[in-house]
């Protein structure tokens, strides 16, 4: 799959406030689906939730892990990371050479 | 707006490869409305890079500053900080915080 289709999955899938609440969850410690399932049982039925994990687990947001008969979820760091490098890094590199610039620029004044 | 409107917005607006390639084009300096219908002429008519830029602007993606006759398009660092922090930040230091939890359990061992 090219990294534009990877991307449009990643950020179709981060475009669903339940899917950024399970993200939220999975920051501190992976979750079994059940887990998972449970804690949004006031809101969504179980084949929601599991649909949801789903599209997370196919943009590769969600990472999981069977053991036994339990499948823990775990939150995948490296999309995160990759929108950070492909906008931020550089911009605050570009942010730095800017102030030196000027800096520069100043004291041959 | 709630914050989680404000998520939707950001994440659909970021869900575009041509919008990604739009702010491609502005990490390393802000960039005319002209500039950016220009770079994107052999594939966008001018109309719908506009367009394009607007669902950015909406989303605070970019903000942009009229300067005479043009109308200058930055990148914002915000949201992308932003997305960073809610979901990497805090996993780093609970990858860091389990590391010393290791460390000293085998310590102690």
């Amino acid at each position: 799959m090219s990294s534009d289709a990877q991307s449009d999955l990643i950020f179709k899938a981060l475009a669903d406030g339940r899917r950024r609440a399970i993200l939220d969850m999975l920051k501190d410690a992976p979750r079994t689906t059940g887990e998972l399932c449970e804690a949004f049982a006031g809101s969504l039925d179980r084949c929601t939730v599991m649909q949801h994990i789903g599209v997370l687990e196919k943009a590769e947001l969600i990472l999981s892990r069977r053991e036994g008969r339990k499948r823990w979820n775990h939150l995948n760091a490296a999309p995160f990371r990759d929108i950070y490098d492909r906008w931020i890094s550089g911009y605050a590199e570009n942010a730095v050479a800017l102030l030196a610039r000027m800096k520069a620029d100043m004291e041959a004044t």
